[in-house]
């Protein structure tokens, strides 16, 4: 069964391998929510799938559980009313102990084949899990249904793709001939046999709760390891739908579905910690703070540790030949989502002389109050504004916003819009700051949300080494820069090579600094401190699995 | 010219990326100290240059020293006399610093030509090395030469072929063209460059400083990384001329020499500790002790550590249809470099009632007497005796040899051996004990050197059962076993694949379980405590390198 997974999605695998090669652009899920690409049916089937779980306990069948836990709250104002099976640590790692064996040893092709179709069946659900990752992080239902569907299976295939590069590698086994001079060479053949590191941990964040937590889950998976996934306790049905898939597809395909099982808790719980220091973890990734990233990095002694962590973003603007696209593009960026995404930036520096433009000179506070004014009229109309900003996840979120106000002058002052379906729900739009000078105690940390600050920097020059030192000492997982002057970019780019951040040049359109694009885009680079490993690459999987060896004489 | 390298070298580093996955026996590098191979006056050329090296400051161009440092005494009994510059660490980092920038610039070509030229040249310098190694590490000749000088070349020139097969899959740019539907295709050009970590840490041991050293030189080395060299204050010069080496093909291929440079201590002080807390060095190599090796674990956390540390190397004796090839085999894998080696085995297991052989019924006193006799019989003639034995690197094995007799009984003692030619060489035979139960306490603890166990155990489940409890909480680096009978085999493969150690099935030739061969064997498998990492896999090569795109519109 398990291999003819494996030959059933070949194709895709071959498809992948080469995207992760080439980098262009390529996506194998359709990112629409369109009738045409997920049937007629298939967005109410999918709204009717989630209505079906509210109010309920979550049915998953694995062992060792005690009791329910469960306190998710939409961000659009309703208790969800899930609960999901608490797990009893010890007997659930006694529970997967057996199942991991027979995991470990189908191989390779089982590992990727089983990946694959979980996939598979998480792309044929996106609907469902637009509605579960809408109303858990906030996020409106465009963003929901492609960061949480799609653009998430596309994250995963692509943990699958690089890990079966690295599988394959290894032959299964060698002839060895040494020759002996005038002798008999000596013969021997070789076995390698792949081995798991043992069991994976998935701790996933409450925003994106699958787009953030299918590479690991998937890199872990398809070398061999069975995964603990302890979602976010404010995001746990996205990965509660993908567990109970996983499970299924396993079952299916003969194995125990105790290769894959939850780990929930109540907010008031702590459970992350406890379970990162089990000596059967073996592998850990992480999406959150940097606290508690940096605490798994250097405690979690037994388990390899893949974290993403907070970090402050950056735009530098030096020149544009296209203000008004540059201002559009950037108040989007600020706008999407409230700001809750890990690429969003904040911290804007412009050159307290202002710079050059087609349309002639603009001030320092010129261009800030463009950019203001875009993201004023960008959340003008409430109706749409709240398909792309989306509901604030958590009230932490809100006040940040209110203690933010304290740090610079307003230019824009973040509204509270009414949702014109869902009157409860939690809408903010941006608040834009400015300070005169920089000020690194108050703009070097993160103000995870829809809060940034325009800087007045001396000049270009200023604003670069102001950049590199936040991301070589706060870390980022983006920089963006604006600029009309080679030389200038040019030193831009060397600047995000010593420091290690991806950087975006001059966006004026419809790609934004927040997005990353599976099989072209590398999410964090590893290199600072936002994040000490990549979406996806070598480094990634290379290490999830060992390889064993035995020789005898032929 | 570093480009000029890269073709140069071309051909053979495409061969060894063959190999490395076939995995099939190859090597460059020609192992016999042969005049045809290397020169009719190689040697004779070799002797006069480790010669010339005694008693006078070693000349190495390096900015940042601090006066002179250096007390090694071979293990043949004389002192050698050399002196090398010891760095101020402060002045030291800042000259590497712009070293490094130059060095990242140039780009995987340049970084794989210069490190295939290096090896190269070390290939040349293999006499001289043969006499260093041996001068240090105590190694007899012929060892020396080979592990010090061909092998260690092909290990070093493994760690390149992995290396740059993870840097070649990063493509230096993309073409992204996302349709829009109707609307006109987004496209952007994106760049990808591979950045280095920063500075890599090589910290050397005293048996095998080139063989456990060149694999981590070479991979931060290929991967674009500066290096500092930190050898034992016992090993000093096989890395100092290491370090020679390359400064020279640096220099010559237009780098700043000080991408790679030597860092010395004398036996007194402590300097790698120091060394690996250093913010720059971002990549730490290390062979020695669990204790040593598990701190830079928990403490570099600024690094990336990767070790090889201590072991309890096992034997499980079953049956087997070759009795005294068996006997010879073990007896000389004990003998060879006096057990000095992190593969040497030191526990042999032997049921409690003995063995089924071709020959007959043997008891477990037999068995373990017939090792012992083959013992006596390999090291009956001194001057053949120290040809396989060579020299005890230092006075804590020797002591460890005292302290261990107690422990069981003496079926075999250590003998001291006169050298024919070097009469204040230490040389010791090994020491052979048994055991007639298992008693953890006293066996599961690594004694470096020409010290094993003959242990009874209940029979040969017994015998696995301690195998791979051994392998799972103290580490091991290799397991060996003997069986006729298949159904016994798999449980020993079973059990290696649990515990994750390489394993030797029924060796009785001319194949010793110490020996692990470049391109075929994975020296260590980073699944058990003896080593985080294996000698040389992607893993240990994919996060020396961290990759930073930039995108923007066409």
């Amino acid at each position: 069964m398990s291999h003819f997974l494996f030959e059933r999605h070949h194709n895709l695998l071959q498809q992948a391998v080469k995207a992760c090669a080439t980098r262009g652009y390529w996506s194998p899920f359709p990112e629409a929510p369109s009738p045409r690409a997920y049937g007629e049916t298939a967005n109410d089937d999918g709204k009717a799938a989630f209505e079906a779980r509210l109010n309920r306990p979550f049915g998953l069948s694995q062992a060792a559980t005690a009791g329910q836990v469960g306190k998710e709250v939409s961000p659009y104002g309703f208790e969800l009313g899930i609960t999901y099976p608490k797990p009893e640590l010890d007997r659930l790692f006694a529970a997967m102990q057996p199942a991991a064996v027979g995991w470990r040893k189908a191989g390779p092709e089982a590992w990727v084949g089983v990946s694959l179709e979980i996939l598979h069946r998480l792309n044929q659900r996106s609907f469902e899990m637009a509605y579960a990752v809408m109303h858990t992080t906030g996020q409106a239902f465009m963003m929901a249904f492609q960061a949480g569907g799609p653009h998430a299976q596309d994250r995963g295939l692509e943990a699958v793709a690089y890990a079966w590069e690295e599988l394959r590698r290894i032959p299964n086994g060698a002839y060895w001939e040494k020759p002996q001079g005038k002798h008999d060479p000596i013969k021997m053949k070789k076995k390698y046999t792949i081995v798991p590191r043992g069991i994976g941990l998935v701790i996933g964040c409450c925003t994106f709760p699958t787009w953030n937590g299918y590479p690991g889950l998937f890199a872990s998976l398809a070398t061999g390891n069975a995964v603990v996934v302890k979602p976010h306790p404010g995001a746990i049905l996205p990965l509660a739908i993908t567990v109970e898939v996983a499970r299924e597809v396993l079952l299916e395909a003969g194995f125990d579905p105790d290769v894959v099982t939850l780990a929930s808790n109540d907010p008031s719980e702590r459970m992350a910690s406890t379970l990162a220091l089990r000596p059967e973890v073996r592998l850990i990734d992480f999406t959150g703070s940097s606290q508690n990233g940096t605490w798994l990095e250097r405690n979690a002694h037994q388990a390899q540790v893949f974290t993403e962590k907070a970090g402050v973003n950056q735009i530098i603007i030096d020149s544009t030949d296209d203000f008004k696209g540059m201002v559009r593009n950037i108040a989007f960026s600020l706008t999407l989502y409230s700001g809750q995404m890990c690429t969003a930036p904040q911290n804007i520096y412009i050159p307290k002389d202002g710079i050059v433009t087609p349309e002639g000179h603009f001030s320092f506070n010129q261009v800030a109050a463009a950019i203001g004014d875009s993201i004023v009229k960008l959340t003008a109309d409430p109706a749409k504004a709240v398909e792309v900003l989306g509901a604030i996840q958590n009230v932490g979120v809100i006040e940040r916003i209110e203690q933010a106000r304290a740090i610079g002058k307003v230019v824009v002052d973040s509204q509270t819009l009414a949702h014109p379906q869902f009157p409860e729900a939690r809408i903010r739009t941006p608040l834009l700051l400015k300070m005169n000078s920089v000020d690194e105690s108050k703009i070097m940390q993160e103000f995870f949300g829809p809060i940034s600050f325009a800087i007045a920097t001396n000049d270009t020059a200023h604003s670069i080494a102001i950049a590199e030192k936040g991301v070589r000492e706060h870390g980022a997982l983006t920089l963006s820069a604006y600029s009309t002057n080679d030389a200038v970019l040019e030193q831009i780019q060397d600047a995000a090579e010593r420091a290690g951040v991806a950087l975006s040049i001059n966006l004026t359109g419809a790609v934004f600094v927040n997005q990353s694009a599976a099989f072209s885009d590398y999410h964090g680079t590893g290199a600072n401190p936002a994040a000490n490993a990549a979406l996806s690459d070598s480094a990634f999987v290379a290490n999830r699995f060992r390889v064993v060896q035995s020789r005898t004489h032929v």
